[in-house]
């Protein structure tokens, strides 16, 4: 008899779990970093590819759209992060739209030298802050403070705040609203990461005054591996902004063919070179599963749910350490536990088909995505790893190898 | 009867164009601007969406080598154009790879300023070089000259030549050794765009000593819409450039997530973030079809196609004038011809199943893709064209209104 826990029964998200191809035997908790295929992907995808692109070929970028696909999913997402139409646009991958809103946002503060994060932030965006700053070589300061040390460090030579809202290690979720005032008494712009955020928790970019954002396509939008990413400017700041990679996309008229650039008015003067339609059409299609969900049942499940795995985790398995927020209104879509094996851990788990993560030096990471995941896969989940952690069944050679990716 | 023409017979590509979907009732001189899908895509997107991303998850990364992607695809690519194994990547867009090996390649030449290139160059590629100056502040000058023009412009002052090989218009081809010999003579280093170049024409990177290239995935290679792109760096400067765009994917250690960037060595430090799996996917299937090809063969075949649409088209069209080169060594793998009405001439050719494209201000372009086009297609398209032009039947206001991308 297959089990049910009682906060299932009245669960509003429960039917969203069949759009969703779920591994028979998997129980997933890595969605915060690869979500699952939603299953209308499939079938959307052979109608580009067979239809769109082997039928009409050139001409689909006009009769199917392909022209308008990055601005079209932009504001399916920008429905999910607080945004209006035409702030957000998905294109390139993260690291590219750091470069982007960065370098936008250092020019309309030429004054001020300091770009403050914090260690919490995704190493990428701290390099590609850092690559941004040896190539400007205009004196510019990458100063990364730990988390809960940012409000402090907002000062009066800050041009840009740059932050990931929800830390991808512990989940802890930085409070954007009072984080984006804080800088904006001190005269400095934001710039939120959303990689964490975006379908995982009510974001509200507009009520927060943020000024850039940018986020991940292919964690808790399930727009698959690589997914394009995306990026918002605030609707003041559109037009006054250079964007730093120049290209045809961007152009006011890019089938005009000019010699010199002139950027379009509006977020598009965010998009580079020609998007790739077939990861981006997939993004688009996974996007239908947002369309009747209100981000606040999400967040509610998904309180729930991490809530229960937290009380599991502490009574079936007191070896690990919480390494998250115990407050859940200070966390994100994720929990995270140490534990010193935890990597020969979470090999064991996987091979019990318990997906989660695990990131150096001993967090094992598990991601909660209301959309596919019952209560029921908690408990049992913690049931498989309390089993593990009894048995010692992951104290061999076998889950000790470190793989290249984990 | 369907009509042969006698160079069909002894085509030996003949049975490529099995390999690839062309619609019904269609000749496709637009291979040059959008690639037809190759028939073993879709299977093989469908395994990698329902199999790999569906059923592996997060695991594909490591199960199914998505992690490798970029550098097997680009050691594909490699064979294509001249390139040792190592040397390419396939990444992100070809403006993107621009801005990368032109701030890559001015890191290496302090001390000039001028980046020089021609008004041939597709025009993104200038955006780009404009849009790196501005940002740099560092007085470089963009000096844009005529093509015939370039050599003589190579001076000593010229830090950078960056040309695209093949011009999008004209179809003219820049030759490649003599202008890096040149460039070098003068203490220049070399970019070369090979958008149409990668899979039309022979290239040889290597014997032309070349220094960057970067090119398109989705025209000759037939990668898909979008498909990424990719660059090339010699190997004697891969772990002498400091990438621009300083992203996870290119660090030593991405899985790490140490705080600090520290390239990777060899080519891979130019890839940035997540790559698309599904578009690059796409791609590296898509390249199946030059696994047991000689581009000296593709190059042959292009030319008797193209010297065959010429013949017929002056024969049949007295009113076009051709755009191109006359010498086929000068041209690519495409042929355009101007006429006052060609946007009108154009929508009617398509609309009649021939398909090629516009260029403003009155650029009839046809690509010739010898993996799936017979002397026959050229011969019937140039039989239909001259009836358009016999009657008049682009006369009318269903062709002469301009859509937004032709």
């Amino acid at each position: 008899m297959i089990s049910q826990h009682p906060s299932d029964l009245n669960d509003v998200l429960k039917a969203k779990k069949d759009a969703f191809q779920i591994p028979d035997g998997v129980i997933y908790l890595d969605g915060n970093s690869l979500g699952v295929l939603p299953k209308n992907v499939p079938a959307r995808l052979q109608q580009v590819v067979t239809e769109e692109w082997g039928s009409s070929l050139i001409r689909a970028w006009n009769t199917h759209s392909w022209i308008d696909l990055p601005g079209r999913t932009g504001d399916r997402i920008a429905k999910l992060i607080g945004a209006p139409d035409g702030s957000v646009v998905a294109c390139d991958s993260t690291s590219v739209n750091v470069f982007k809103v960065l370098s936008a946002a250092l020019s309309l503060c030429p004054d001020r030298k300091v770009i403050l994060s914090d260690s919490g932030n995704f190493p990428t965006d701290l390099y590609v802050a850092s690559g941004l700053k040896e190539l400007l070589d205009k004196g510019h300061e990458l100063k990364v403070v730990a988390p809960e040390e940012v409000k402090a460090a907002i000062t009066s030579d800050v041009a840009v705040l740059m932050l990931t809202q929800v830390d991808y290690r512990t989940g802890r979720v930085h409070n954007m609203e009072d984080l984006t005032r804080t800088a904006h008494e001190a005269g400095a712009l934001t710039i939120w990461d959303l990689a964490h955020s975006a379908g995982a928790i009510p974001v509200d970019l507009t009520g927060a005054k943020a000024d850039f954002a940018v986020g991940c396509g292919y964690k808790y939008l399930n727009g698959g591996p690589g997914a394009p990413a995306f990026l918002y400017v605030a609707p003041p700041h559109q037009d006054k902004v250079m964007p730093p990679l120049t290209g045809w996309m961007g152009h006011e008229a890019p089938f005009a063919f000019d010699l010199d650039y002139r950027p379009v008015t509006g977020i598009s003067r965010m998009t580079v070179g020609t998007p790739p339609i077939l990861s981006l059409s997939s993004l688009f299609a996974a996007l239908d599963a947002f369309e009747d969900v209100d981000m606040n049942d999400i967040r509610k499940k998904s309180i729930s749910l991490s809530e229960l795995f937290i009380s599991e985790v502490e009574a079936k398995c007191p070896q690990l350490t919480l390494a998250s927020p115990r407050d859940p209104q200070k966390r994100g879509s994720q929990v995270s536990f140490c534990f010193e094996e935890g990597y020969a851990v979470m090999q064991a788990l996987i091979a019990r088909g318990v997906i989660g993560d695990f990131r150096a030096p001993d967090v094992m990471r598990f991601g909660f995505t209301p959309l596919y995941l019952s209560h029921q896969d908690i408990v049992d989940a913690v049931s498989i790893l309390a089993d593990i952690l009894e048995t010692a069944s992951w104290d061999c050679p076998e889950f000790k190898t470190r793989a290249k990716v984990t």
